[in-house]
């Protein structure tokens, strides 16, 4: 029989929830597929922090490194969000991207027929959204150097941070758009803000120079301020949107409110060689933490992705996502996307619906 | 009879359109006030890129800052698009902000009663939403430097820009915003990326610190990601926003979508002294151009905003609000805003409609 080891980071707030029920359904699918699934749990974000001092602990990054695939809950919640830089659980998400070098943040955004009615935007403007975002995730403000704390010529403090991109980091992340175009609807549109920034000159160019190998995509450039306007008007123009480390960040959190679900929204973050990281997009949600309040599905919909592109299972991968389009059909439903006439249920029990079906 | 110097900037596509309609408002609305105001046209964009070789003569800034009030059309086109950056429209655009250091835009973004269907939220999402968002527009990584393209160690081409604030910058931003929340619901709410920005932990420490100042205004603190998510989730719960330039960029444009006409939304960019800049958030929109069929009630509602903020007449200002209030009750629209039952105008007659009820 087949088998992988998984790296589960469950994290803080509502992410150890959600990453213990996802952890059923994966082992379930992927025993009724063959493929037998090691599990082994490591500390991250706020609870490595308060166990260990540090957000990501050596340990639990060369535990991800070695396994085949990494499943992250969330982390954070307010009782850290004071503390030093080093010292956020934060700085450990993003140590822990750059460690396994996923540079590509693979986030869809797409309107379930059973949901349309959560999206705050019209039914005709909702119905039938299915966005792709590709954010470049290891590059670009959030990494660059120089940064830090100084003073300027008349003595006053500073704060400052460097966006930089290379060739090289803007056709790799391009590729991997393309790519996905590719097995989408053919159209890829790269977000950016050239008509300002040298780093978006250069984004422009290198997108643009990549298009020749890609005769069958068909490429569009958007500024970033009328992207987060159109992904309002008209959603749907939209097939693969390609951008860098923060207009992703900013533009597939409004790509996800636009669905109306982000409890059900999950990504998937790869690298060239080596593990890939799945989590859902939503955060830790210390508010209803422990309440069994939670929407397991984001995270049982990012462990269906690890098993297709991190570990090639795509029999195991359709199990999931047929079970989840069940139990929705079933009528069964948590807090966040609840609607009069359906079955309110918790995080466990939603858990155990999804069982059922896989 | 007092009378004031204002410099026009027509600039690009329909600029010279709603710019010209705008004009005759302001006379009008002026005389009926006892107000001379005296025109200046300049070049400015494309335009004068065409005609100058720049996109911001000399003589024009110059023009500006002699001046009580700029009032600015839109600039860019297609033809200037792959321009490199000293040549293009928003490069002047950029050298007029700063020459006027108008480093405050603030931006309403309101659904009106008679156009909240124009908007692609639901009704009861949209209605009611009145956001006023104040960008910093001077600095951070518009105007940060080290900028431009480089190689790295690898020997590749990369293209980079600092985002940077001091200390000062942050709270003149910051007590504008303070001093509009207080004039509007009294609630401000402060967006950065302080989990991961050093620029925006600055930021968020200055604005903190400030508010001792201001104890009748409830300050709050929202991630960037979650702001672009929660304008589209609840954009009710939004008085004032206050934001850095790149940021500002985004989230203003995203805002104005939410209101669904921002061929209505006006804006006023303004300094510590010296004349100030008005101009409507929307384009120069190149591909309906010269046809007569641009919305000019932005850059009308602008000038109003010229006559309050920029040369303190507030009864010549009220005079072109109402009379944009009555030509909308009485059922003009143009095509952008346009609705069954409404009667569809041009630019130019929409003009004289606003005027015949100043
Ligand atoms: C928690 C934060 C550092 C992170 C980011 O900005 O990348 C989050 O917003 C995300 O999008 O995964
Ligand atoms: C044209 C461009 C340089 C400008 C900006 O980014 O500031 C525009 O988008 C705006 O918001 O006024």
């Amino acid at each position: 029989a087949r088998s992988y080891n998984i790296t589960l980071l469950p994290g803080d707030g509502i992410g150890p929830e959600v990453v213990a029920v996802a952890k059923d359904v994966l082992s379930l699918a992927g025993a009724l597929e063959g493929v037998e699934l090691r599990f082994q749990e490591k500390l991250m974000g706020g609870s490595a922090l308060d166990a260990t001092g540090v957000p990501l602990p050596d340990e639990t990054l060369a535990a991800a490194r070695d396994s085949d695939a990494v499943l992250l809950g969330a982390i954070g919640g307010y009782k850290w969000d004071n503390n030093e830089k080093n010292l956020k659980p934060e700085t450990g998400l993003l140590q822990l991207r750059a460690g396994l070098r996923v540079f590509a943040n693979l986030r869809p955004a797409a309107v379930l027929p059973q949901l349309v009615d959560a999206s705050t935007l019209k039914k005709e403007v909702a119905e039938g959204v299915d966005i792709m975002v590709v954010r470049e995730l290891t590059g670009g403000i959030y990494f660059g150097k120089p940064r830090g704390f100084g003073t300027n010529d008349n003595g006053e403090e500073t704060g400052f941070n460097t966006e930089v991109y290379s060739a090289s980091e803007i056709d790799r992340i391009a590729r991997v758009a393309f790519e996905v175009a590719r097995k989408r609807r053919g159209k890829l549109c790269s977000v950016d803000k050239a008509n300002v920034l040298e780093a978006s000159m250069l984004w422009r160019r290198r997108v643009t120079a990549l298009a020749s190998e890609f005769p069958d995509i068909e490429l569009s450039h958007m500024y970033v301020d009328n992207a987060a306007m159109q992904l309002v008007r008209n959603p749907k123009q939209f097939d693969t949107i390609v951008t860098n480390n923060i207009f992703g960040d900013i533009l597939s959190d409004e790509a996800s409110m636009i669905t109306g679900s982000i409890g059900m929204l999950p990504s998937a973050s790869v690298c060239e060689s080596g593990p890939s990281l799945f989590e859902p997009i939503h955060g830790s949600a210390p508010d209803i933490a422990g309440q069994d309040k939670a929407n397991p599905l984001a995270t049982i919909l990012s462990a269906a992705m690890l098993l297709r592109y991190g570990l090639g299972e795509e029999n195991a991968a359709k199990r999931i996502e047929a079970a989840v389009t069940e139990t929705l059909n079933q009528g069964f439903r948590t807090g966040d996307i609840y609607s009069p006439g359906t079955t309110l249920v918790g995080c466990k029990r939603m858990g155990e619906e999804v069982l059922k079906t896989v």
